[in-house]
């Protein structure tokens, strides 16, 4: 590892090969010169398929995002992410690990694996995507995951209904090796950037400071707004070259949420109309699914972009939260979010930029910081109340976001609707 | 601080302040020169009625078992306890909270208490308690509470049915200060032994290592076997004088468990009739109401042993757990209390003593750790068939508890029937 200029945080930055707790990152695809004989081994083993989510998953740990971990968790990592929502390392170090990565299998899998010590997985299209070695089967107690994991049972949590209530009865633990890198051949691969690839573009652009924005919705000019400041500050703070990771989530979300294709468009967008200024700004998705999972899911967010790189995080109000599936309420605390990451621990090394809540200024016509003094000047637009006016081809008060940002949205709510009506027609003939 | 002989643990168990992290033992009794003044004070302050769970809570807190916490939680603490289980203190140690210790209060209270920074403690009887100071009010969000706590929101937990349903809205901490050592003048106040107490107890028999049994059963021949073991064991590796701390808890329990003065008669038969060697046992009442929550109690009921100077703590099979209340299976796995135990943060220094599992050896006619190659020889005998047999009046096996408690739970079961039987009559009359 070689430090070529001094600096508070070039260590992190400038090796590409260390994770967030200072170890090697892990990187579980197989040399391209060991996969024939992979594949050969597999052949003989018991097969586990995936889902398209597990692939996801397969995926995120594959590439070192949860580095140290090395594999979907045995029971001892799953039972201190779940308590702890850390993984203790055997040098006796402590790592943040909040959400269980685990993967399901039914009890006729189970008794296809037996005792055998390693199973092939095999991809949602049946072609082979690794080797689970050294395996652990144990109960998966799909109630108490959720009530750990989510702080509450009811019924509607989008993850929930998606991947754990159709999921078997046991998970399977064990150590990872994925034969290629997992590619989705939709278009945005080009923006699957793996931890490793991240740290060397951040190199080759000399930056000393990478600052992180997590999003899973269309950049709005609050978002910009937070992004430009958050730059600002770094200059201030003494940083030269200051660069932003805005990381849309590439994963499962509700059905709801703007598609990533959308997304994707709706940021070049943003970028095209200089609200971001493209040099000192990549664009790279984050391949994890999405759990909704608030406080618990937000330490998850901030620990997988330390490991590409980013010394900065920014948490903003009720991060990874979502209105509660049965009640009418937020279903976490939104200053909570903020709260346990900035208590969490092992993630003591994180720099955390406070969000400062922007809405729309109507005296000023533009997004600006909240200022209480005055608090009747603004209007907050939620993201609901966004896809509203997008669907009701209304448009937003001018200066809420770009006009080319915004005719995306507003194509792709009329190729829904559209979709929708035919479909209706389909269903009533 | 004073050690007067040297051996790994005698720095722990010789230091009568020093608490489970080093710290110095919390003690939040006001000195006596002081409590009239403080009374005074307190006539001026918002009031808070305390109930009785409430009151064991200030016990708990005012004599050191939950040190280095002060006073009830106030929110950092909170969180921190709901989602990582430990709190971090100023100097950036992490010492184990796995249960919220909280004081709940109602939109009424709070609009009382409106900005006073502290507010006085009211016994459920109408005396004065104490005073909590420097408070911060927050929400008490009750499904998240439940819900990461226990691992499940399913309805039928006792403290969430006893306690947490019936509570406000909002949660109150503080600095405390208690007036007086909380006593509870039923005859059994002279067991209520504060961690400073017992620490001196412990000092004074010369006690190299203590080791500690929780427990809310009365205590039958296989606890005993196991308490014996463990002393043999100890003395094996080295110590002149284990000392047992046989330490029931004495707060809340649910309403079927046999209630604490039975089961302090109980204990003292046991010793009586030689199952247990009063030389070296030390039978103390351990203030803390039970929640019955499993891997996340069974850590708070070893950092609280700590805390009073026991270093080994002896864990068995399923610790603080119960029947699923919905459900027909056990609501924890029973092997996860000693995992999530031995790898809690901040009980690094823990020894913990693996229970072997004791059953009754039918052809040995007497309690015995089983032995798998002859598994059809034991007989397995829960507390909840040991009750059926005191309530029907049957004997258990020979051997399965010592005669003389044996009779003091008979006699128990017999005095519950006998008001059973008299308030049907009077209901049906």
């Amino acid at each position: 590892m070689s430090v070529t200029h001094s600096g508070k945080s070039s260590s992190v930055i400038k090796s590409s090969l260390i994770d967030a707790d200072g170890g090697i990152l892990v990187n579980r695809v197989v040399p391209e010169a060991e996969r024939g004989l992979k594949a050969v081994e597999a052949g003989s083993m018991p097969k586990v398929r995936l889902t398209k989510i597990d692939l996801q998953w397969v995926h995120v740990i594959s590439e070192g995002w949860a580095s140290p971990l090395k594999g979907f968790m045995k029971e001892d990592e799953y039972l201190q992410s779940l308590h702890f929502n850390i993984m203790r390392m055997k040098d006796g170090s402590i790592v943040n690990m909040s959400l269980p990565i685990v993967l399901a299998i039914d009890d006729k899998v189970k008794e296809q694996i037996g005792s055998s010590p390693d199973v092939a997985l095999i991809g949602p299209t049946g072609g082979l995507i690794g080797i689970l070695r050294s395996i652990e089967i144990y109960k998966h107690n799909k109630e108490e995951r959720i009530a750990r994991t989510w702080g509450t049972t009811a019924p509607g949590l989008p993850y929930v209904e998606e991947v754990i209530t159709p999921a078997g009865n046991w998970l399977i633990g064990g150590d990872l090796e994925v034969l290629e890198p997992i590619k989705y051949n939709d278009g945005l691969d080009r923006y699957r950037l793996s931890p490793q690839q991240l740290r060397r573009e951040f190199d080759r652009r000399q930056a000393d400071a990478v600052f992180a924005f997590q999003l899973r919705n269309p950049v709005h000019n609050g978002h910009a707004l937070l992004m430009n400041d958050t730059r600002r500050r770094l200059l201030e703070m003494g940083y030269k070259n200051p660069v932003l990771l805005l990381h849309p989530l590439g994963g499962f979300t509700k059905a709801d949420d703007v598609p990533l294709n959308v997304r994707m468009e709706q940021h070049s967008k943003v970028l095209e109309d200089g609200v971001l200024d493209p040099e000192t700004t990549i664009v790279s998705i984050f391949p994890s699914p999405m759990h909704y999972a608030g406080p618990t899911e937000v330490q998850w967010h901030a620990k997988a972009r330390i490991n590409a790189g980013a010394n900065f995080y920014i948490v903003g109000r009720d991060p990874a939260g979502m209105g509660h599936p049965t009640e009418k309420r937020d279903l976490y605390d939104p200053d909570h979010g903020k709260r346990v990451l900035s208590m969490a621990p092992g993630l003591e090394k994180l720099n955390i930029l406070p969000f400062r809540v922007a809405a729309y200024d109507m005296v000023e016509k533009k997004m600006a910081f909240f200022d209480p003094s005055r608090a009747q000047d603004f209007l907050f637009i939620s993201g609901t109340k966004m896809r509203t006016y997008a669907r009701n081809g209304e448009n937003p008060p001018d200066g809420f976001m770009c006009p080319g940002g915004w005719e995306v949205l507003v194509k792709y709510y009329k190729t829904l609707q559209a979709e929708e009506a035919t479909q209706q027609a389909v269903l009533s003939s």
